[in-house]
């Protein structure tokens, strides 16, 4: 038994991670699951979300970034936002210290694999991975599950096709520190109406420092000593949210707070309330940190 | 093989239900999920629902309590409708006879509390049993889904922290009993419109006696005597409807009809139609059975 | 280890498919799911969808059709939309070579029912294999989802009840040949806005061959010879479309399109757009696929 909510890696069973636009009212998300099922029936389903906004790749990217780390190390996580089906964008799974990712190359994988090391990236290439007969409307069904689902069952990730050189990424969200001024940008509202921001992810250290790891950039660790989470203020066009709250409690019920959050973001919440309402915000409005 | 529904207690596989507000749009069910599976790979997942509105601890506690009874007696009950979290309300596990309740102490099982025998019912505090980081915003990940998953792999309930009192209870939902009336409140709109109230858990016994156990207090049983369906109206506001149907299809689509439902409960629907916008109704609005 | 999609038929997990018009707001779901792992732990559970519009037999019918394919081989398939619950309809379980269906004798496996090959058809009488009460409102809890846990965890189909002699159908979609022109009716409209019509299957032959194979009579093949895609035009009202495409990304973003889907079917959509928004389209309005 474990007491830790780490990994063994002892056991067998394989779990398979799915992130999708596909919605629930079709029946394209249990049509993979069937496929998956019919090639490597043991395996484990979790779906992390089909609810990403049709298309929206740059969602999709985010979402899967925050939910990768949670999931047991061995986890093959398929995601399907692919406005480009059935044109050039290649088929790829990239094989990862915390799971395979499949899916395809249009930088839906880019803020994950800012975080991970790669050991092998491939173009599904291999046909006896692959449902016999492809559709050129739904990958998610004939490449990606099929592929996926024989990963999870045991296949090696290099049998499934060519080496890929370079994944497909996207830009980088706003972030840019300038003195005791961060700058950056609301990434992702969520189902309560919060906004998660770009900026982060912070924590507090030792000595009140507040140490920013920027999500795109984990490497560059701009360190900000000495600062209380009472001198720090957000902005959101005229409007400056302070103090830096711990939980959502914290200030009475409909008013407006910050906070970091569970994934180390900066976050606009209303307590039992829904920010993005409240502020009439949307995905890619300004944000600023600002230190006193 | 088993030929009643009843579970038989021999099989190993544990079973979790989950419970939230979280919806579905986002990835904090599936990071549950997947911090489940990383402690117990073998549980098997049922979600009761994750469209509890946002913060309304008592529509969880009613859908809680229509559902537990219909699980495998040994299922682990995961539960998380958590205004407060991060403040100061305990994070608590409540073993009984029918299955495990983890979640914050803040009555969301209050229901469910009146009609199972609680054997143990404990504070959430040994780490060992947690995620090593706890973020003050998303327990659900951090305490509950970590705790739930120990207690799902086999961990003893009373391993996980010291003893709760008494745990926290919410309000009675209105029920009173007069002569040969019934007084309650809408408690539940559905999908499909339908008004559940909180008149019941109702059965017809022999000698068309209506019997009475109200869910709130299941060991006191007004009982009402030779009583016929056809003799009980119900009203709401000015419009009475009668008399109790025995199913949807008894009147015309599209009319208003009354009757027991799958719970025990009174009540009000539209055959193939939605009551609740027939009706303009709403949660906590007033509804009487009268009997004539 | 298989190398292709199809099912093995080597493995013992038992894998049952729901479908319901339940949504997902409700716990009704998560209370089948309970008595299904109650009767048979080990059953793999897939979600179809349970967002069929209320009641809405007739494209329960269709998704059914469009994912029952897909599932592996012995999959029970649990279809519950049905309007007339606890009325004079019967609830069945068909064995057929590809999966048992259980559900309400309503219609709901019409267009299953013309792809596979039947082998029993029961009614659901035998009490040993139900719930010991069953309410008049929620079958799908007490008959349907006891019935084919049974028939997952072993039970044999004749066991549950007798022989049901002709299952109740529901009329065809529009669908006729005429010369060079084929009327078909948008049957179903997906998440993406996505438009289905009823004209299909089709699928390109060799020497250019449109081969079309109507879903509702799979034994019917019109052949249409010596046909190039970009000679066929989907007429929706006074629009015209053209000319079949073979993938979204086909034509630019925004833009209107038709292709063949990864059904077989004809589809108009707007590429990284809504074409049911786009058009005003709904359900039932006419579609014609010409030939030039």
């Amino acid at each position: 038994m474990m007491t830790q909510q780490e990994d063994s890696g002892l056991h067998t069973v394989p779990v398979m991670a799915l992130i999708t636009d596909f919605g629930l009212t079709d029946i394209y998300v249990g049509v993979m699951k069937g496929v998956i099922l019919s090639i490597s029936p043991d395996t484990r389903l979790i779906d992390l979300t089909h609810e990403i906004q049709p298309q929206n790749v740059r969602q999709g990217a985010f979402a899967l970034y925050s939910a990768y780390a949670y999931m047991p190390t061995k986890t093959v996580f398929l995601g399907v936002v692919d406005p480009g089906v059935g044109s050039a964008r290649k088929p790829i799974a990239i094989e990862t210290n915390h799971g395979v990712f499949v899916g395809p190359d249009n930088g839906l994988f880019t803020y994950v694999l800012k975080h991970v090391k790669v050991r092998r990236a491939v173009v599904l290439q291999n046909q006896k991975y692959l449902r016999r007969q492809i559709s050129s409307t739904f990958h998610g069904r004939d490449i990606f599950s099929a592929a996926a689902a024989h990963i999870a069952a045991g296949v090696p990730v290099e049998a499934l096709g060519p080496a890929l050189s370079q994944p497909a990424s996207l830009p980088a969200p706003r972030f840019e520190v300038r003195d005791k001024v961060i700058d950056g940008e609301i990434l992702y509202i969520d189902h309560f109406g919060n906004l998660v921001t770009s900026i982060g992810a912070l924590q507090w250290g030792a000595d009140d420092m507040l140490l920013v790891t920027p999500f795109f950039d984990p490497h560059s660790i701009p360190e900000m000593k000495s600062i209380r989470p009472e001198a720090c203020a957000v902005q959101f066009y005229d409007r400056v949210i302070e103090p830096l709250c711990l939980h959502y409690a914290a200030v009475p019920p409909g008013e407006l707070l910050t906070l970091i959050n569970s994934a180390g973001q900066v976050e606009i919440a209303v307590n039992q309330g829904n920010a993005a309402q409240y502020l009439g915000a949307e995905v890619g409005d300004p944000v600023t940190l600002r230190i006193a």
